[in-house]
């Protein structure tokens, strides 16, 4: 089976998720800069969603570059990715709207949380499928980044209910670290 | 005639419908959990139809491995396909905000049975044009699930007037025994 | 120049504009059968307008397969084109949702005629950068189809007033002697 | 790393946007042809995006043929510019439904800018992973078209509270200079 037809049919949907936020943006009725002032939460929640899917189609690119062959698991694990991508922008629309309030903002940790798990599965699955030598197996061997975000959007989650803030810290800081995309596939690939 | 573009195409298609279907499930005003309770409806629906977007998208990546010529009534039968297939998100729409009743579940069946009835016009197309030791012809020889599919759905579709509950589990039903790709085709290619 | 770019992004295209459509059947309010009596218009004219779409990415994609090379003006002629494709839900959800009046359908014709004019002038672009001799340039050579269809299109526009099932008869009889593939180029190829 | 799924994935994401902005045209509730005279402002704004969305896919497309590879950080700053072109069909919308009113206009006038600056960044980053001999460094060297773009969109910005006129004026001078495709490139590949 060959994987080009999922790498594009990844990039479609991934590129709707990414733009479709935006008609969540809603035209002011006003022509007057105040008019846009209660946009601001809704556009600073995009641009966090806009870099999570960024780097989740990133990393996608980056680990399938690496993929020899795909098996019906593999299909399916991505659409499992897919699925709980495609509810960021309802997720982001919320927080936005809500002015990063509580619940929205424990919503949106709980779908980040399940976009990391489900990246996850699919990674092992594609590693299950090559032999251990892999290059993927090697550069994810122990994954560090992969345990933090974890980490991050487990304890992010009950803290919406302290301060919605240090939930949005978290979110950002889980953004910061994976913004530089996945070298050590680059290095292992190098390494080979 | 090569296939290339009708496998994008498609698979820009399917990625709309898949992902449009998110567009419905409308924000809530307030922030609380209980909020959220009246989109449980809409999001099973939403999670029912994509599993089907994806068993398809699934099965016609599958098909098209062993296609190795395209004709313009191939491009036709497609598109036919992607007709009904597209007609999804209003019917999952349907379902969800209507609360799985009667008239919406019948609907939703007429049509998975139309996409259904379309895939294997397609299947038909295909088959004719390759010769018939064909790999393809091989592995739908004799089309078990197939079959038992359109009759799950030609009997849920009066039995939602009994109770939309019984149709529900039909629909859950033929989505479980297609979620494993069709190994027919996997198998029969390995056989050659 | 290469032209993988150019399909890829029409494809795209021409996908959003078919799916998109769908958009605009809004779910009913109710959950009986005649609740979606309302629809049939807006359902009729979805279905006339995934046809055409249909039409023009067979064609489009059937021109494309014998052109060999890409300028920049042929990019400029194919977002003229794709501008006005683009047009066309607007146009088949008025046409829909005021129950084929005459100034909507007249609309509609106008649109599809720009499509047409703005399909040719793709063709002559690319007819021009190949030579003479080219396959494209024998196959279109006495266009008997795009002559019928414009001719189609502009008695439609102003027959709308009379009344506009005359026009809407019009629309269905171009698409219907569209919907076998451009068979031309096909023989063509074959003749070479 | 291959730049084919980044010209994939911002295809697709072009395409949405270039596409998208349709769903903003409101469907009249009327059937008349005076129904369609509010349209206008909508309409034009939807024509001058149509066009520079279609200049810079053009131009990305143009500059993508002559990169042979692709890091980490091109990936960024190909969504950084694709971050700020999804924010234009929000823009457009807005001149459109205000009638080309000072603010609007000024903020769309910002998003060209920060899109013109974005491709920039990104054209300096392909330039800096290629030598210096590389065929875009000598294509874009002394960018005259570039900055003259930069200085039309910082005049137009504060010209729009003079009069919103002079900056639309601007804006459409910019895209008049942009629609010839960057023959730049397509000259140095000759050239080598």
């Amino acid at each position: 089976m060959n994987k080009n037809r999922l790498e594009a049919f990844s990039d479609g949907v991934l590129a709707i998720i990414i733009t479709i936020m935006i008609l969540e943006i809603k035209v002011p009725e006003d022509n007057s800069f105040e008019s846009l002032k209660p946009l601001i939460p809704v556009v600073l929640s995009f641009v966090l969603s806009f870099v999570y899917v960024g780097i989740y189609w990133n990393n996608h690119h980056q680990m399938f570059q690496v993929v020899k062959k795909v098996s019906g698991s593999i299909l399916w694990s991505n659409l499992f990715l897919l699925f709980w991508l495609s509810l960021i922008p309802f997720a982001t629309s919320w927080i936005g709207s809500q002015n990063f309030a509580a619940v929205p903002m424990c919503v949106y940790g709980y779908l980040l949380l399940m976009c990391a798990i489900s990246y996850t599965l699919l990674q092992n699955k594609i590693i299950k499928l090559e032999d251990k030598d892999s290059t993927l197996y090697k550069a994810v061997e122990n994954d560090k980044k992969g345990k933090i975000s974890l980490a991050c959007y487990i304890s992010a989650i009950p803290l919406a209910f302290v301060s919605p803030w240090i939930s949005g810290l978290l979110y950002i800081a889980v953004a910061l670290i994976w913004v530089i995309p996945d070298s050590r596939i680059e290095k292992q690939i190098n390494k080979n």
